[in-house]
């Protein structure tokens, strides 16, 4: 059975590994999910990426929305802004909030966070092994100008905060994974990686989610080290991010919102093959030049049969570079 | 302004100081709370009894089951059970869930539970000054027989369980307020019971309720030191409880379910006047034998009114038996 290792974010990492599912659905598939944005709203721990994840594969997330729940509710948010507590800018729905009261609890009993995530999903049933990338406590900032400190003044707002509340309007001068240097990679996570016989990088953030994710001290060593093909998809087509505002987080890394670029800053010690979309095809000499096996081909998630012959597009690659 | 402490339970004391209200809308209310039936569920702080006060005088009650919210949805109870966690037999709705949200945050953040009280009545308004017994945690257990338990033995369950999920059809042994001793009165209810000009015990349980909190040690003996008459309504009539299932743990505590036992029970060292319904005027004799002004008089919450007519007479005796 082919082990395949997926470092994964939110929306576009749960729609590629939809499309995996269906293209290899023998594979034994080994998700490690960004934790980076987590966030504690009204006390309780929420896992943006985790969930994404976990509801998408497991049938239960808002299909046109991409997160959170179908058939969702708001009776306890709408609650909670009569009683004047915030924020309100973060759309936690109630069937939702189900998600992280059991969370918080089993947290507060003392059980880890891939405890905790492998118990949420007996529920969900993803079909995948997820992983958080660590048990540790990881939280993106995103380092902003202050406006209202003076020249030159600057601040450190929490991912979401910059991402969901401010929609990344502002310029971010740096990323800053706090906790990460402390962290370790959660049981099961460099084991996995070890054992994969492919390792992919969906067209996820390259910065908040899948670079977070690297920046775990041992598992940028680990996917490096591998015996396994790494394969990326690029998350830019047309030097524009196809969701998402990654072209915001990429500047603040000072990489360009470009195909080729993206491939350059995972490097050639990490990614061994990388996929980039057709309308893109003038970037693969390029990429191949800095050692990296490139091909172009469709990159659109628009269903999961175009998804599925990506994550085919990829294992093929894969198996071109196996070395 | 009229001072009226009045020491509550949850539905009948809340239903009661609906009437009260209606009968001296000028007065300045303080309510002691019983807290003796808090429960953690879901890792959330639930503190029945100060909520439904909160809910019915602040409009937001379910009018005809007498606890949590009207136009309640149960989105989170519903997933909590897909997820396989319980109880279910408690009925938390989503509503509700907002409340205990805030209130474990504030909690959490290290409010104490008076703090965190007087901030969700800011949005409430019940008009009412509303005081937790004790910031401290205080657990009504009841002493159950055990039946996997062998020959004679006994078990104690949460007062929830016994009186939520069991419905109390077992015999109750024992009531034991876990905590209690170690307790202190929340801040400000000592200062209350000096202040007051009058001290009502409405018709709630005289055991888990007003029991609970005047086992709080200080205040018991600040109610039988005060300087104001203290004066209860009978929540038996006719033998057996209005509502509840009183009978249940007054026989825990050797008490008959009678008008007049009931106020022997608190004694004449705590009560000087009660009043029991019509149907019971043949205690009245006895009762004020035992050194208790007595009326008998119409004891039904039926509606607003009745109730606040049965302030009017609580009020009155009081003033009979002013010392």
């Amino acid at each position: 059975m082919q082990r395949i290792v997926v470092l994964a974010g939110g929306i576009g990492g749960a729609r590629f590994l939809r499309g995996l599912k269906s293209a290899v659905p023998d594979a034994e598939i080994t998700v490690i999910g960004n934790t980076g944005d987590d966030i504690h709203l009204f006390g309780l721990k929420v896992c943006p990426d985790l969930d994404t994840v976990m509801y998408t594969l497991g049938g239960g997330i808002h299909e046109e929305q991409g997160w959170g729940r179908a058939g969702e509710s708001f009776a306890v948010k709408e609650e909670l802004a009569a009683y004047g507590v915030g924020p309100e800018w973060f759309g936690l729905g109630d069937r939702d909030f189900a998600t992280h009261i059991v969370r918080t609890q089993m947290l507060g009993a003392g059980y880890p966070l891939s405890a905790v995530t492998e118990a949420l999903c007996d529920r969900w049933q993803p079909g995948v092994r997820l992983l958080p990338m660590s048990d540790d406590r990881v939280e993106t900032h995103v380092l902003i100008d202050d406006p209202d400190g003076g020249e030159g003044a600057r601040k450190a707002v929490h991912f979401q905060e910059y991402w969901v509340r401010m929609r990344a309007s502002a310029d971010a001068h740096a990323i800053v994974p706090v906790g990460a240097e402390q962290a370790k990679p959660a049981p099961g996570v460099l084991e996995a990686i070890a054992a994969a016989d492919v390792i992919l990088f969906p067209p996820s953030n390259p910065v908040v989610s899948i670079g977070t994710i690297l920046g775990v001290p041992g598992i940028r060593e680990a996917v490096a080290d591998a015996t396994a093909p790494v394969v990326g998809l690029s998350p830019i087509v047309g030097g524009a991010p196809v969701r998402g505002m990654a072209d915001k987080v990429l500047a603040a890394v000072g990489v360009d919102s470009t195909a080729d670029a993206v491939a350059r800053h995972y490097g050639p010690g990490l990614l061994d093959g990388w996929l980039v979309d057709t309308v893109d095809a003038a970037a693969v000499g390029g990429v191949e030049d800095a050692g990296i096996r490139c091909r172009a081909v469709p990159l659109m998630m628009t269903d999961v049969e175009a998804t599925a012959a990506m994550a085919r597009e990829a294992l093929a690659l894969a198996e071109e570079v196996r070395r």
